[in-house]
């Protein structure tokens, strides 16, 4: 049964898409929804029903209908339910552009399998290749505390869920993303202040059992 | 020299995502602005200047600042120019977020290389897989004049551009797109009735030469 705002996830605990419908749910302080984990092996008749042409989570619920694509959900949700607080796009249209930008960046150019999926010169590569990609989002960031400005929003909330894999990533691959990416940490623990990323983000540790679990299974 | 409007637009002719952005700009009455043909094997360094990241055309610039990716284009010239006609993306978050889905499945899912790249089984594959995608639109498309409702906008101009490779990819895989497809191609024959389409789209004929001199290339 949906919670008394009517509105129930479809959702994953590892998935970084996942956790940012649930940052942008915090934001708005829509807090009464009905969360119902999903197994990525065994997909519910409700998942396949929701969301029959990508068959992924996270699938919104709202009003028993769905909204599928984790970015479009968090535009959705901005969109409709409005606080206090400035909407996570910001008014400007080229500012909106710019953080629909780097949302679109971290799904169509951040991989990282390759750091746990292969060894030694594919891997270190892989390493490369990642860390060139967080030092282009490092880029952008600059010296603004938040991806666009001065307030945390869309862009964030798009990137932010990568950090929670960092340790994982760190300690199967042997590297230090704080010395390479000092401000992109340093933006990561600013957005950690806030509780509806603190919150909704999985715990770093469960994501490095989780990944050690899959890792067992490639042999 | 930028045109009146003091829009630039990079593009290569053929891309079905630069048609995106010329179908939009037409919509909405620019057309003072200009159009900068760009070679894809011979970037210019005002692309490359514009577009850091994914060096890839199309890109708008508007008073000098660069905007990327031909969706995110669309909703900045939705959200830039106002005119009479209602706005490209529907009002409603609803329905916003189906046009978006929809933009973003191209994008995601319709590949159609495979087509014209192999032969034999892999060809067979690939042709079943194209028409299963445009299946799919042509579900959603149902009895609507276009895929969201009684207006054209976002999404048919995110899919349209598709339209003018049908020719070139019938011919070369030996297959009839409208006897699969017949209320899609009824949808793309409504599209072009709009001027801003057909003045926008190249022409199929060219789009089949292109194709044989990339399979050329091929061997």
């Amino acid at each position: 049964m949906a919670g008394s705002d009517d509105v129930v996830l479809l959702n994953f605990w590892a998935s970084p898409f996942g956790a940012r419908v649930k940052i942008a749910l915090a934001e708005k302080g829509v807090v009464n929804y009905d969360y119902k984990e999903e197994k990525l092996a065994d997909k519910s008749s409700l998942l396949l029903k929701m969301n029959p042409v990508h068959k992924k989570v996270p699938v919104l619920i709202h009003h028993g209908k769905p909204i599928c694509e984790s970015n479009i959900i968090v535009q959705y949700i901005d969109e409709t339910w409005q606080n206090d607080d400035p909407p996570l796009l910001p008014s400007d249209p080229y500012l909106k552009a710019q953080a629909r930008f780097w949302a679109d960046f971290v799904d169509s150019k951040v991989r990282f399998s390759g750091i746990w999926r292969t060894k030694g010169e594919e891997q270190e590569s892989a390493k490369k290749e990642f860390i060139d990609l967080l030092k282009v989002l490092e880029g952008q960031l600059g010296e603004k505390p938040y991806l666009i400005g001065e307030s945390f929003g869309y862009a964030d909330i798009a990137v932010i869920p990568l950090s929670c894999w960092f340790y994982a990533l760190e300690t199967v691959g042997k590297m230090n993303i704080g010395q390479e990416c000092p401000k992109l940490i340093e933006w990561v623990e600013r957005c950690m202040e806030r509780e509806s990323v603190s919150k909704s983000l999985p715990d770093p540790h469960k994501i490095y059992e989780y990944l050690l679990e899959k890792m067992k299974k490639l042999g």
